[in-house]
């Protein structure tokens, strides 16, 4: 019997390290990530993994893109998310969902912390930082241009 | 671009609705269902589902199995779940991993309602309500036959 609890207390799990969000630290800013489900040996039946980010007061996530989609449920405090064209607002228990290839970027950036559950296929192609002609490309927005940190 | 933000507000959903849990209401209680992603036209990118259930106070899911495994997260309120032949106590983000052919069960038994996110495959099994040789052949804890609502 595989099935088990993993206890929470203050958004810190019980045998659940934090990690840093990404290998290249100079494309996000203060940025943790939580393998809740789907990584470990005895979780190999989930077809998915359950993660949890936290984006510290001031800190964004990289602003990239992929194929594969993104399924977001805000549970700590508050923020906002580029959706290409869009600057969109966040607070708890919003859900998002990202669509393939749309460039994203989430930003806590309204004086507190934001920390979302983020479920992905567990397999999946790796996340594309857009090079200058992509940006000018797609994102014809502004507010958006004025948002991005890359 | 498909990508969008659900707003959130006292764990309701902008254009979600909350269903009943199932068809059959003999076998649960006090259970309402938000799919929250992956049932829609242009979510169809998503291999999996992203679901909230809403247990009242006193209220229960169906006791169940079935092959697909379940990715939990607690977001609202305290409560317990049967996992096989334990009863473990739920608490705010608390995640429970349900693997596949765990007899499982969710209560709302702390005095407040029970709300968690539960992402599941998009194609899956139907649950299976076991019958009494199952419950027998799986269910030595008397801690655990007592909990049981069927």
């Amino acid at each position: 019997m595989e099935s088990k609890v993993v206890k929470c207390s203050d958004y810190e799990w019980d045998s659940v390290s934090h990690k840093e969000y990404k290998d290249d630290q100079s494309c996000y800013k203060g940025v943790q990530r939580y393998s809740l489900l789907g990584t470990r040996n005895d979780e190999q039946a989930l077809n998915f993994e359950t993660r949890y980010f936290e984006v510290e007061t001031g800190g964004y996530t990289s602003f990239e893109y992929h194929r594969h989609p993104h399924s977001v449920v805000v549970i700590r405090g508050m923020g906002t998310v580029i959706l290409d064209n869009e600057v969109c607002e966040l607070s708890l228990h919003d859900v998002v969902y990202i669509a393939p290839n749309t460039l994203h970027q989430f930003h806590a950036d309204h004086g507190e912390s934001l920390g979302f559950i983020c479920t992905v296929d567990r397999y999946r192609d790796r996340p594309t930082l857009p090079d200058k002609d992509k940006i000018d490309d797609i994102v014809e927005s502004e507010k958006v241009r004025k948002k991005i940190k890359i």
